[in-house]
């Protein structure tokens, strides 16, 4: 554990491309909030072609949860537009296998899955306005731990395209109270990275029974009388919606465990010049 | 002529659903700068689904000039989550009809043109925040002529994607110097709708020979010692993409000519509620 931690908080001290560099290798297999300050984080999907339209048209649909920010071309596991060199079969801490709508397996790395035949997509992840959050005084708890971030299923129903549908995922920080419209109003640029908060206050408005039990990421600490819980949409809803699907495989990021990419996350759109 | 005029200016006091049905039955038939106050409006490209995946990543890697912000289902000729009744079929005041990478006619509806194995695409336009300018202050030569916005070929290369490619096209506007950044910091949240100029100043710049002839649209007045040219990405870039490639058939919108939404301007996402 305490070996985990050493090394998170020298990963902490690297920029992008060295902590890619470290990722590739299989040197680092954690979660990666709070690292390569400053530049967009993305989750990951990967899909057969057949399924590639309908996957588009479902981020289309669902903004708030899957910004899309960069495509590979088929069969090419490299995403030009978000950096020099990223190359989605390594370049991840961790990634979920998923055949015929069910966890398959987590490994990490992905060659010996890819083929000419797959397409990956990248979607932004709210890691990427954390930073900004912290250097404005917040204190961000799975940070602070190396914990994952908790993530939960919620009744908002996705608008469905083709096999994708089911319910909106979120992402959990606790926020005091009197700072939740400093907050919105911090994140509200983002909307390459989820932007502001879908809802904050009572978890049960949307569906979540009980915070101690997140559906993926570590479990919170309780909140304090100033406190509250804050939700963002996460760009872990599209693994929610291969769950509730049939297609033979796809794979993803493992969630809280991101694609770094070369991208400033104040950059006005997420295309390397 | 003052018969145009005095349409436009009627046209300029309705709603945008009553100005969608005015276009519906067919008794509107002009450019829509100026219209349906506070609303997206937006670019349409019609595809057979063989190009549309491609046609999707198309946007995404250049979204400056096309935000997405709507795609039909296969064969369904409404966008659902632009508005409650949105027929892509009738709803335009002209559409452009280009086959084999050439206009081939200019038609007021395209009922005769729809089968089930095409797909709409939306693209959010300027003339969204044009509205918020003239709130501002600004006088927009081509709202206030009821002339169409010039639009040119520039010689900024877009990123390709299958046989979509060619160079952006920009919409532009004559701003007084001592306001641009004013002008930048009304546009640059507008994400949805191009957001800020991609430049000012020379034309020549971005390839851009004479701002007398545009490629699209009126051609403006000379400017004065104290405005400039400003230049926004325009949603008319993917037809200069179509005019570079050998797709059969492609239907969009007659520049200047857009589908009035039921979004909001200042929506933070582009969908329906």
């Amino acid at each position: 554990m305490e070996k985990t931690f050493n090394l998170y908080n020298k990963a902490k001290k690297l920029n992008n491309n060295q902590l890619r560099e470290l990722i590739r290798c299989g040197d680092y297999k954690g979660q990666t909030a709070g690292l390569s300050q400053n530049m967009l984080q993305t989750n990951l999907i990967i899909l057969e072609k057949k399924y590639a339209l309908h996957f588009m048209v479902f981020c289309q649909r669902n903004p708030k949860a899957c910004p899309l920010v960069g495509v590979t071309d088929l069969g090419n596991p490299f995403f030009k537009t978000l950096g020099k060199n990223i190359d989605v079969r390594t370049d991840l801490p961790s990634y979920n296998i998923y055949k015929n709508g069910m966890l398959f397996d987590t490994v990490q790395e992905i060659t010996q899955y890819w083929n000419k035949n797959l397409i990956a997509f990248a979607i932004g992840c709210s890691f990427t306005f954390e930073h900004l959050l912290i250097k404005h005084g917040f204190s961000i708890d799975h940070i602070n731990n190396n914990k994952v971030v908790p993530m939960y299923k919620t009744n908002i129903k996705n608008i469905s395209s083709g096999p994708f549908g089911n319910s909106m995922v979120v992402s959990m920080r606790i926020i005091k109270k009197n700072k939740i419209d400093d907050v919105i109003n911090i994140c509200k640029s983002f909307h390459w990275a989820h932007g502001s908060p879908i809802h904050y206050g009572d978890p049960k408005e949307i569906g979540i029974v009980n915070t101690n039990k997140p559906d993926w990421g570590d479990a919170p600490r309780d909140i304090l009388n100033d406190e509250a819980h804050v939700f963002w949409a996460c760009g872990v809803t599209p693994q929610n919606a291969i769950l509730k699907s049939d297609v033979p495989l796809c794979i993803s990021h493992t969630p809280g465990h991101m694609l770094i990419t070369d991208i400033s996350q104040d950059a006005e759109i997420p295309i390397l010049h």
